[in-house]
Protein backbone atom coordinates (compact mmCIF):
# COMPACT_ATOMS: atom_id res chain seq x y z
CA UNK A 1 0.00 0.00 0.00
CA UNK A 2 2.30 2.37 1.25
CA UNK A 3 2.79 5.61 -1.47
CA UNK A 4 5.60 7.63 -0.98
CA UNK A 5 5.30 10.69 -3.44
CA UNK A 6 8.25 13.50 -4.29
CA UNK A 7 7.60 16.65 -5.70
CA UNK A 8 10.62 18.78 -5.63
CA UNK A 9 12.97 21.77 -7.91
CA UNK A 10 13.74 20.79 -11.68
CA UNK A 11 16.75 22.53 -10.84
CA UNK A 12 17.71 20.28 -7.85
CA UNK A 13 17.76 17.12 -10.25
CA UNK A 14 20.81 18.19 -11.82
CA UNK A 15 23.10 18.01 -8.81
CA UNK A 16 20.98 15.29 -6.62
CA UNK A 17 20.63 11.75 -8.19
CA UNK A 18 17.06 12.05 -7.64
CA UNK A 19 16.47 7.90 -8.50
CA UNK A 20 18.99 6.99 -5.75
CA UNK A 21 17.11 9.18 -3.26
CA UNK A 22 13.58 7.18 -4.12
CA UNK A 23 15.77 3.88 -3.44
CA UNK A 24 17.41 5.90 0.09
CA UNK A 25 13.64 6.37 1.29
CA UNK A 26 12.46 2.54 0.58
CA UNK A 27 15.27 1.50 2.74
CA UNK A 28 14.36 3.55 5.60
CA UNK A 29 10.51 2.56 4.82
CA UNK A 30 11.79 -0.82 4.99
CA UNK A 31 13.51 -0.31 8.33
CA UNK A 32 10.62 0.59 10.22
CA UNK A 33 9.13 -2.87 9.95
CA UNK A 34 5.81 -1.39 9.08
CA UNK A 35 5.24 -1.85 4.87
CA UNK A 36 6.04 -5.19 3.38
CA UNK A 37 8.31 -4.46 0.42
CA UNK A 38 5.86 -5.34 -2.59
CA UNK A 39 3.64 -2.56 -1.38
CA UNK A 40 6.74 0.17 -1.71
CA UNK A 41 5.98 2.82 -4.41
CA UNK A 42 8.60 5.99 -4.10
CA UNK A 43 8.91 8.05 -7.07
CA UNK A 44 10.00 11.31 -7.22
CA UNK A 45 9.07 14.25 -10.48
CA UNK A 46 10.25 17.50 -10.86
CA UNK A 47 8.57 20.85 -11.23
CA UNK A 48 9.44 22.82 -13.95
CA UNK A 49 7.78 25.84 -12.67
CA UNK A 50 8.01 27.72 -9.45
CA UNK A 51 8.49 30.80 -7.00
CA UNK A 52 10.06 30.07 -3.93
CA UNK A 53 10.06 31.98 -0.99
CA UNK A 54 11.93 35.46 -2.25
CA UNK A 55 12.74 33.72 -5.66
CA UNK A 56 16.43 33.48 -4.99
CA UNK A 57 18.10 31.64 -7.91
CA UNK A 58 19.47 29.23 -5.27
CA UNK A 59 15.79 28.25 -3.31
CA UNK A 60 14.98 24.73 -3.70
CA UNK A 61 12.44 22.48 -2.26
CA UNK A 62 11.89 18.94 -1.51
CA UNK A 63 8.33 18.02 -0.55
CA UNK A 64 7.43 14.08 0.80
CA UNK A 65 3.84 13.00 0.76
CA UNK A 66 3.48 9.44 2.44
CA UNK A 67 0.32 7.94 2.22
CA UNK A 68 -0.59 4.78 4.03
CA UNK A 69 -3.26 2.58 4.62
CA UNK A 70 -5.37 3.09 7.72
CA UNK A 71 -4.69 1.57 11.11
CA UNK A 72 -1.19 2.16 12.03
CA UNK A 73 -0.95 3.93 15.71
CA UNK A 74 0.51 8.00 16.12
CA UNK A 75 3.42 5.78 17.41
CA UNK A 76 4.06 3.76 14.23
CA UNK A 77 3.42 7.10 12.54
CA UNK A 78 5.62 9.12 14.25
CA UNK A 79 8.71 6.70 14.34
CA UNK A 80 8.08 6.02 10.16
CA UNK A 81 7.81 9.84 9.84
CA UNK A 82 10.96 10.91 11.61
CA UNK A 83 12.73 7.98 10.26
CA UNK A 84 12.41 9.29 6.67
CA UNK A 85 12.62 13.06 7.90
CA UNK A 86 16.39 12.20 8.64
CA UNK A 87 16.88 10.06 5.70
CA UNK A 88 15.68 13.11 3.78
CA UNK A 89 17.92 15.48 6.09
CA UNK A 90 21.07 13.24 5.34
CA UNK A 91 20.76 13.07 1.48
CA UNK A 92 20.16 16.88 1.48
CA UNK A 93 22.51 18.04 3.93
CA UNK A 94 24.77 19.74 1.43
CA UNK A 95 21.34 21.95 0.42
CA UNK A 96 20.39 22.49 3.99
CA UNK A 97 23.62 24.16 4.80
CA UNK A 98 23.09 26.48 2.69
CA UNK A 99 20.05 29.21 3.36
CA UNK A 100 18.01 28.02 0.07
CA UNK A 101 16.27 25.16 1.03
CA UNK A 102 12.90 23.72 2.24
CA UNK A 103 12.14 20.14 3.45
CA UNK A 104 8.73 18.94 4.27
CA UNK A 105 6.82 15.56 5.05
CA UNK A 106 3.39 14.65 5.65
CA UNK A 107 2.12 11.29 6.34
CA UNK A 108 -1.86 10.85 5.09
CA UNK A 109 -3.81 8.28 5.46
CA UNK A 110 -5.72 6.43 2.34
CA UNK A 111 -9.72 5.37 3.29
CA UNK A 112 -9.90 1.91 3.83
CA UNK A 113 -13.63 1.98 2.91
CA UNK A 114 -12.60 4.15 -0.57
CA UNK A 115 -9.93 2.81 -1.74
CA UNK A 116 -9.19 -0.65 -4.41
CA UNK A 117 -5.80 -1.92 -5.41
CA UNK A 118 -4.73 -4.75 -7.19
CA UNK A 119 -0.55 -5.76 -6.78
CA UNK A 120 0.70 -8.74 -8.82
CA UNK A 121 4.51 -8.33 -6.79
CA UNK A 122 2.84 -9.30 -3.57
CA UNK A 123 2.69 -12.78 -4.60
CA UNK A 124 6.18 -12.99 -6.08
CA UNK A 125 8.07 -11.47 -2.75
CA UNK A 126 6.13 -14.30 -0.60
CA UNK A 127 7.83 -17.13 -2.42
CA UNK B 1 -15.65 19.12 -10.51
CA UNK B 2 -14.50 15.67 -10.40
CA UNK B 3 -10.53 15.02 -10.87
CA UNK B 4 -8.95 11.57 -11.82
CA UNK B 5 -5.21 11.65 -11.83
CA UNK B 6 -2.82 9.39 -12.61
CA UNK B 7 0.27 8.90 -11.75
CA UNK B 8 2.03 5.56 -12.96
CA UNK B 9 6.23 4.71 -14.19
CA UNK B 10 7.89 6.18 -16.80
CA UNK B 11 8.64 3.08 -18.50
CA UNK B 12 5.32 2.16 -18.68
CA UNK B 13 4.57 4.99 -21.03
CA UNK B 14 6.44 3.33 -24.08
CA UNK B 15 3.72 0.19 -23.65
CA UNK B 16 0.31 1.89 -23.03
CA UNK B 17 -1.10 5.04 -24.53
CA UNK B 18 -1.51 7.05 -21.75
CA UNK B 19 -3.63 9.63 -23.39
CA UNK B 20 -5.93 6.38 -24.66
CA UNK B 21 -6.48 5.56 -20.87
CA UNK B 22 -7.49 9.04 -19.67
CA UNK B 23 -10.06 8.91 -22.60
CA UNK B 24 -11.36 4.62 -20.93
CA UNK B 25 -11.42 6.54 -17.31
CA UNK B 26 -13.39 9.03 -18.53
CA UNK B 27 -16.21 6.86 -20.06
CA UNK B 28 -16.46 4.39 -16.80
CA UNK B 29 -16.97 8.41 -14.98
CA UNK B 30 -19.45 9.70 -17.61
CA UNK B 31 -21.32 5.86 -17.48
CA UNK B 32 -21.44 5.97 -13.70
CA UNK B 33 -24.11 9.34 -14.38
CA UNK B 34 -23.09 10.68 -11.13
CA UNK B 35 -20.45 13.20 -13.21
CA UNK B 36 -21.54 15.83 -15.80
CA UNK B 37 -19.82 15.50 -18.45
CA UNK B 38 -18.57 19.23 -18.39
CA UNK B 39 -16.83 18.51 -15.19
CA UNK B 40 -14.49 15.73 -16.10
CA UNK B 41 -11.00 16.29 -15.73
CA UNK B 42 -8.85 13.11 -16.42
CA UNK B 43 -4.74 13.51 -16.76
CA UNK B 44 -1.78 11.67 -16.31
CA UNK B 45 1.56 12.17 -15.49
CA UNK B 46 4.68 10.04 -15.74
CA UNK B 47 6.90 9.88 -12.72
CA UNK B 48 10.62 9.72 -14.03
CA UNK B 49 12.13 8.50 -10.58
CA UNK B 50 10.93 5.72 -8.49
CA UNK B 51 11.56 3.08 -6.54
CA UNK B 52 8.82 -0.31 -6.73
CA UNK B 53 9.15 -3.29 -4.09
CA UNK B 54 12.25 -5.24 -4.94
CA UNK B 55 13.38 -2.88 -7.53
CA UNK B 56 13.00 -5.46 -10.12
CA UNK B 57 13.40 -3.37 -13.50
CA UNK B 58 10.07 -4.35 -14.64
CA UNK B 59 8.15 -3.58 -11.82
CA UNK B 60 5.92 -0.79 -12.69
CA UNK B 61 2.79 1.14 -11.02
CA UNK B 62 -0.03 2.90 -11.87
CA UNK B 63 -1.61 4.58 -9.15
CA UNK B 64 -5.33 6.73 -9.64
CA UNK B 65 -7.03 9.06 -7.31
CA UNK B 66 -10.44 10.79 -8.14
CA UNK B 67 -11.12 13.82 -6.60
CA UNK B 68 -14.77 14.58 -6.29
CA UNK B 69 -17.56 16.70 -4.63
CA UNK B 70 -18.65 16.13 -1.09
CA UNK B 71 -22.21 14.68 -1.17
CA UNK B 72 -22.42 11.78 -2.89
CA UNK B 73 -23.51 8.68 -0.92
CA UNK B 74 -20.99 5.56 0.09
CA UNK B 75 -22.87 3.27 -2.25
CA UNK B 76 -22.53 5.60 -5.18
CA UNK B 77 -18.85 5.93 -4.12
CA UNK B 78 -17.78 2.48 -3.81
CA UNK B 79 -19.43 2.20 -7.26
CA UNK B 80 -17.89 4.53 -9.19
CA UNK B 81 -14.85 3.09 -7.84
CA UNK B 82 -15.49 -0.20 -8.49
CA UNK B 83 -16.38 0.95 -12.27
CA UNK B 84 -12.86 3.33 -12.29
CA UNK B 85 -10.81 -0.28 -10.87
CA UNK B 86 -12.09 -2.68 -13.50
CA UNK B 87 -11.57 -0.72 -16.56
CA UNK B 88 -7.93 0.05 -14.86
CA UNK B 89 -7.91 -3.61 -14.39
CA UNK B 90 -9.12 -4.75 -18.37
CA UNK B 91 -6.26 -1.51 -19.42
CA UNK B 92 -3.34 -3.34 -17.49
CA UNK B 93 -4.44 -6.64 -18.00
CA UNK B 94 -1.24 -7.56 -19.53
CA UNK B 95 0.50 -5.87 -16.67
CA UNK B 96 -1.10 -8.00 -13.91
CA UNK B 97 0.01 -11.07 -16.15
CA UNK B 98 3.41 -10.78 -14.59
CA UNK B 99 4.12 -10.06 -11.22
CA UNK B 100 5.57 -6.74 -11.08
CA UNK B 101 2.73 -4.61 -11.52
CA UNK B 102 0.58 -3.07 -8.65
CA UNK B 103 -2.43 -0.78 -9.27
CA UNK B 104 -4.47 1.73 -6.72
CA UNK B 105 -7.04 3.54 -6.80
CA UNK B 106 -8.51 6.07 -4.29
CA UNK B 107 -11.51 8.56 -3.84
CA UNK B 108 -11.14 11.41 -2.21
CA UNK B 109 -14.05 13.98 -1.53
CA UNK B 110 -13.41 17.96 -2.10
CA UNK B 111 -14.10 20.36 0.46
CA UNK B 112 -16.88 21.68 -0.65
CA UNK B 113 -16.39 25.28 2.15
CA UNK B 114 -12.51 25.41 0.92
CA UNK B 115 -12.84 24.61 -2.90
CA UNK B 116 -13.77 27.48 -5.64
CA UNK B 117 -13.99 26.61 -9.19
CA UNK B 118 -15.28 28.26 -13.08
CA UNK B 119 -15.79 26.57 -15.71
CA UNK B 120 -16.72 27.44 -19.13
CA UNK B 121 -16.91 24.30 -20.60
CA UNK B 122 -20.43 23.91 -18.94
CA UNK B 123 -22.97 26.41 -20.66
CA UNK B 124 -20.93 24.90 -24.01
CA UNK B 125 -22.19 21.44 -23.33
CA UNK B 126 -25.48 22.51 -21.79
CA UNK B 127 -26.24 23.99 -25.33
CA UNK C 1 4.55 26.03 5.33
CA UNK C 2 2.18 26.95 2.75
CA UNK C 3 2.50 24.59 -0.88
CA UNK C 4 0.65 26.00 -4.00
CA UNK C 5 0.95 23.62 -6.18
CA UNK C 6 -0.59 23.83 -10.10
CA UNK C 7 -1.70 21.24 -12.13
CA UNK C 8 -2.24 22.09 -15.98
CA UNK C 9 -2.76 21.07 -19.43
CA UNK C 10 0.48 20.69 -21.17
CA UNK C 11 -0.63 22.65 -24.16
CA UNK C 12 -1.77 25.74 -21.92
CA UNK C 13 1.81 25.96 -21.15
CA UNK C 14 2.68 26.89 -24.98
CA UNK C 15 0.30 30.09 -24.36
CA UNK C 16 0.75 30.93 -20.53
CA UNK C 17 3.90 31.69 -19.02
CA UNK C 18 3.92 29.39 -16.25
CA UNK C 19 6.70 30.33 -13.73
CA UNK C 20 5.36 33.85 -14.24
CA UNK C 21 1.70 32.86 -13.06
CA UNK C 22 3.68 31.15 -9.85
CA UNK C 23 5.18 34.25 -8.87
CA UNK C 24 1.60 36.01 -9.51
CA UNK C 25 0.29 33.15 -6.95
CA UNK C 26 3.17 33.98 -4.48
CA UNK C 27 2.63 37.81 -4.80
CA UNK C 28 -1.40 36.74 -3.49
CA UNK C 29 -0.48 34.52 -0.85
CA UNK C 30 2.32 37.25 0.08
CA UNK C 31 -0.73 39.96 0.36
CA UNK C 32 -2.84 37.74 2.58
CA UNK C 33 -0.52 38.51 5.20
CA UNK C 34 -1.13 34.91 6.37
CA UNK C 35 1.92 33.03 5.32
CA UNK C 36 5.75 33.81 5.93
CA UNK C 37 7.76 34.70 2.55
CA UNK C 38 10.28 31.90 3.51
CA UNK C 39 7.89 29.12 3.54
CA UNK C 40 5.82 29.98 0.59
CA UNK C 41 6.59 26.66 -2.18
CA UNK C 42 4.29 27.49 -5.76
CA UNK C 43 4.95 24.94 -8.23
CA UNK C 44 2.78 24.10 -11.56
CA UNK C 45 3.33 20.78 -13.25
CA UNK C 46 2.23 20.49 -17.09
CA UNK C 47 0.09 16.97 -17.55
CA UNK C 48 1.37 15.11 -20.75
CA UNK C 49 -2.08 13.55 -21.42
CA UNK C 50 -5.35 13.47 -19.90
CA UNK C 51 -9.08 13.62 -21.10
CA UNK C 52 -11.38 16.97 -21.00
CA UNK C 53 -15.09 17.05 -20.59
CA UNK C 54 -15.90 16.70 -24.01
CA UNK C 55 -12.35 16.30 -25.31
CA UNK C 56 -12.38 19.09 -27.61
CA UNK C 57 -8.88 20.04 -28.96
CA UNK C 58 -8.89 23.35 -27.21
CA UNK C 59 -10.55 21.65 -23.68
CA UNK C 60 -7.59 22.84 -20.71
CA UNK C 61 -7.61 23.27 -17.39
CA UNK C 62 -5.72 24.17 -14.52
CA UNK C 63 -5.69 22.85 -11.11
CA UNK C 64 -4.58 24.51 -7.60
CA UNK C 65 -4.19 23.11 -4.41
CA UNK C 66 -2.98 25.01 -1.50
CA UNK C 67 -1.64 23.13 1.46
CA UNK C 68 -1.72 25.18 4.87
CA UNK C 69 -0.43 24.52 8.19
CA UNK C 70 -3.44 23.64 11.02
CA UNK C 71 -4.96 26.69 12.57
CA UNK C 72 -6.25 29.53 10.72
CA UNK C 73 -9.97 30.50 10.73
CA UNK C 74 -12.72 29.57 8.55
CA UNK C 75 -12.70 33.16 7.83
CA UNK C 76 -8.95 33.41 6.88
CA UNK C 77 -9.10 30.49 4.61
CA UNK C 78 -11.85 31.87 2.86
CA UNK C 79 -10.26 35.23 2.61
CA UNK C 80 -7.05 33.34 1.11
CA UNK C 81 -8.81 31.34 -1.22
CA UNK C 82 -11.09 33.94 -2.78
CA UNK C 83 -7.84 35.98 -3.46
CA UNK C 84 -5.90 33.28 -4.84
CA UNK C 85 -9.30 32.24 -6.90
CA UNK C 86 -9.66 35.95 -8.31
CA UNK C 87 -5.90 35.73 -9.03
CA UNK C 88 -6.20 32.77 -11.31
CA UNK C 89 -8.97 34.63 -12.75
CA UNK C 90 -7.19 37.66 -13.86
CA UNK C 91 -4.14 35.53 -15.54
CA UNK C 92 -6.46 33.23 -17.38
CA UNK C 93 -9.09 35.65 -18.32
CA UNK C 94 -7.87 34.81 -22.02
CA UNK C 95 -8.98 31.27 -21.58
CA UNK C 96 -12.36 31.88 -19.44
CA UNK C 97 -13.35 34.04 -22.62
CA UNK C 98 -13.52 30.84 -24.69
CA UNK C 99 -15.84 27.67 -23.81
CA UNK C 100 -12.74 25.22 -22.95
CA UNK C 101 -11.64 26.19 -19.85
CA UNK C 102 -11.92 24.74 -16.11
CA UNK C 103 -10.42 26.49 -13.60
CA UNK C 104 -10.52 25.19 -9.94
CA UNK C 105 -8.97 25.46 -6.37
CA UNK C 106 -9.06 23.94 -2.88
CA UNK C 107 -7.65 24.68 0.47
CA UNK C 108 -6.57 21.43 2.08
CA UNK C 109 -4.37 21.52 5.57
CA UNK C 110 -1.67 19.90 6.93
CA UNK C 111 -1.58 17.88 9.79
CA UNK C 112 0.73 19.23 12.59
CA UNK C 113 0.77 15.71 14.14
CA UNK C 114 2.32 13.97 11.02
CA UNK C 115 4.64 16.90 9.46
CA UNK C 116 7.14 17.73 9.42
CA UNK C 117 10.26 20.09 8.15
CA UNK C 118 13.15 21.90 7.96
CA UNK C 119 13.95 25.56 6.07
CA UNK C 120 17.33 27.01 5.73
CA UNK C 121 15.83 30.08 3.55
CA UNK C 122 13.61 31.50 6.94
CA UNK C 123 16.94 32.74 9.01
CA UNK C 124 18.27 34.22 5.82
CA UNK C 125 14.73 36.46 5.57
CA UNK C 126 14.44 36.93 9.17
CA UNK C 127 17.91 38.92 8.64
Amino acid sequence: MPHLIIQYSESLGERVNMTEFCAVMSKVMQQTGQFPLAGIRVRAHPMPHSSIADEHPENAFVDIILRIGEGRSDAQKATAGSALMEGAKSAFAAQLAHPHFALSLEIIEISKSFSWKTNSIHPRLKN
